[in-house]
């Protein structure tokens, strides 16, 4: 018996008890009923992936967060003799570390699947970073995406989805955010930021809300820019938040009024649907990954650094993985996000999880009454578990009271003879002679 | 864009695609809430553990298949540098091999569960085993367990739990192999075979519904036991299998006695409950894993080589993991096995995946509008999908052939002015003019 053996959890992972596991699946069993109802259809992939699926999809960043799985027996032995000096050496599977890459390898892979492809999934992905406050190593997304088609229907069909959702949940103030990376490209080089700094521009506004714009200004003059060029770009920026700005930006010719003119389009369709009020252009918002190519989107919730979820279109991922390049669009929800906001405002409604009956047997009542009364019990639909051992009435119905039971149904000889148990309401001490059969009826109308 | 890239899962590794998943979730819908009404509670657990938590529980060939995570960054480059040798040297952290092990590590961790802790689990694990059919290295477990008794009542209800669940699912000719790992031990020494290989007999004689009796005999032999002890041993057990035997073990002295007693009481509790008829004693049931401690089951099905799961009673593991002795039986329901032969057997009902509905737009409809109508139908509970692109009519109802929905709702500009749309049965191939507000009702009369 050895006692060094730590109890916790790894670092950045979580057990889940019975009360946490039922807020997780109310919330994913809303997400699942409505993407059915907008026609999406599941997907699960591995756990494990091939390096070589996830490896330059995610920026240098993502590619240092990945987990990855070391070599075994005869392969790591050849690693270790050769001289293994870098971990590519020693791994060529790693974790899932999102759900968009291996959609991409899916679509690539399955040649018979509907032209429009709308699949969701819902699934934990691992990222190796520093845990913090509301930041997991192993966290859920809940994702949306539609492959096959460019039409803005699909970006309002996954900001729609996303919408129900947050609405059905129980949010009112969200905002579904909008912009396009076209249109943000072109705003960038408006401010004189040249073109191989474009990407590096990208990923540090895209911190904007989180570092401030003191914050962007002195990471991107680490990087080069210089704190003039910032200003500029957050002017600009600035600028196209004005009504009417986004019209005449579309009125642009080249990538720019394409974008801007896309973005029209997704807002008045969006509009339409449930994002309704939701859906707003922010021309300061950037997301992180590399593989965007038009329309990006964001929930922002008022009291919640950082977001719930986001998306965007990515036109050329899929193609990175097969002869065929097919468009896609996809919304992403960060389950730890959508819970945390929902504690916060005691979102939840009351989730009945446990047992609803504890049958307890008087001492001289045999086992095999007891499961033969409880398998009659639980036919009639109850939740029923049976106190184990034998003991005194008073601490079998303490034991309720720490389960936090309803209802005790105790078995005695006399019962026992009847067909009967003594049903004993713990709330309100009442108790009274009910046949096995009548239970159920009785412990559902209270 | 790179064609070289594998498109496929890694070896061992399966995608569910939207079929696979409804008919994962069908069982795992049945055995969560079969789990409910025995009084258990949900628990998951993290995907990765610490090493030291895994490590030593599953014997020797269970350590060989654990997936490690390999160090990251410093902690990599200082292994690397330092002549990393072995595997404990590049990781410490792995991924989970089986449902138990966690749940001693949190009976251990957390001090407030309930005094008896009923935990339902239904989780993947992984072993890094050679694949082959049926056989994979990322596959679902469904647990139960009853921890903080020793009681006849636990053990009965995990196999009554593990019954309610086939049953449920519509297997009838099931069977619950129950043994005691005292008693079989005790025939072990009947048979000569001395105690230093006693742990080695039980894990050949686990493979005896695969190799046979020669194939046992064969491998004992080649650890050193002689055929003639080996034969031995079959005979002694083949003697336990008769009527009355195991009641007259049951007036031995010693541990053989005791679990001859404990089986006849589990035997006889289990058969007045779901377990029924479908219980039963099988002296040569040994299961692999080195913890167990009393009553050891399998369920056994026709057809089917090896089990659907198995279980047992392991009064020593939770000790492994903190200052207290926990007594703990737990029944493993194994998610594929279960799968493979109800697909075999075509015992799945049919399971609504997908959209019921296609809303084509016609061409003069705007987006907007097919978003608006798409809303409606979907708050009536309909899972709607809007073909995204402007097509032909012809072309979007082969493509609604092709995802198998059943109806087309076609909006034009004159069911637009009508707040309408064209409902057509696909099956049929009759169509209806129908407010927006009725579509509902008449897809789900149909």
């Amino acid at each position: 018996m050895s006692q060094s053996i730590s109890t916790k959890p790894p670092s950045g992972m979580r057990d889940f008890l019975a009360a946490d596991v039922a807020r997780r699946r109310h919330v994913v069993g809303v997400v699942q009923r409505v993407y059915e109802s907008f026609g999406f259809v599941p997907l699960e992939t591995p756990t494990i992936e091939n390096l070589t699926t996830l490896l330059g999809k995610y920026g240098p960043e993502g590619d240092q967060l990945l987990y990855r799985i070391l070599h075994r027996r005869e392969k790591l032995q050849r690693a270790l003799e050769g001289g293994a000096a870098t971990e590519l050496d020693l791994a060529d599977e790693g974790l899932r570390y999102d759900l968009t890459v291996p959609l991409a390898r899916v679509v690539a892979n399955y040649r018979d699947l509907p032209h429009y492809y709308k699949r969701y999934q819902i699934q934990p992905v691992w990222r190796a970073d520093r845990p913090a406050k509301g930041r997991f190593r192993e966290f859920w997304q809940c994702d949306v995406d539609i492959t096959g088609t460019k039409n803005v229907v699909a970006d309002a069909e996954v900001c729609g989805a996303v919408a129900t959702v947050l609405r059905e949940l129980g949010f009112t103030d969200f905002k579904i955010l909008v912009n396009h990376r076209e249109l943000l490209r072109a705003l960038v080089a408006d401010a004189g930021i040249a073109a191989e700094q474009e990407g590096l521009a990208l990923v540090v506004l895209d911190k904007l809300d989180k570092v401030g714009v003191d914050g962007v200004k002195k990471e991107l003059a680490e990087k080069g820019v210089a704190v003039a060029r910032t200003e500029s770009l957050l002017a600009v920026l600035d600028r196209a938040r004005e009504p009417e700005a986004l019209r005449s930006l579309a009125e642009r010719d080249g990538p720019a009024g394409v974008g801007a003119r896309e973005l029209l389009a997704l807002l008045a369709t969006g509009a339409s649907g449930p994002a309704a009020t939701h859906i707003v252009f922010d021309p300061t918002l950037a997301r992180g990954l590399s593989y965007y190519t038009g329309p990006i989107f964001e929930i922002g919730v008022a009291g919640l650094a950082g977001s719930m979820g986001g998306g965007g279109r990515y036109d050329n991922l899929i193609g990175m993985f097969g002869k065929q390049q097919i468009p896609a669009v996809g919304f992403s929800l960060g389950l730890e996000r959508v819970l945390l906001v929902m504690e916060e405002r005691g979102m939840f409604p009351a989730l009945g999880v446990g047992p609803e009956v504890l049958l307890c047997r008087m001492n001289d009542v045999p086992e095999s009454e007891a499961i033969r009364a409880a398998t009659v019990l639980r036919a009639s639909g109850l939740r029923v578990e049976v106190f184990a051992d034998l003991a005194q009435l008073g601490k079998q119905l303490q034991y309720a009271n720490t389960l936090g039971v309803p209802f005790a149904a105790i078995l005695g000889t006399k019962e026992l003879a009847l067909g009967a148990v003594t049903l004993k309401d713990l709330r309100s001490g009442e108790q009274v002679s009910l046949p096995l059969a009548e239970v159920g009826a009785r412990v559902r109308r209270v």
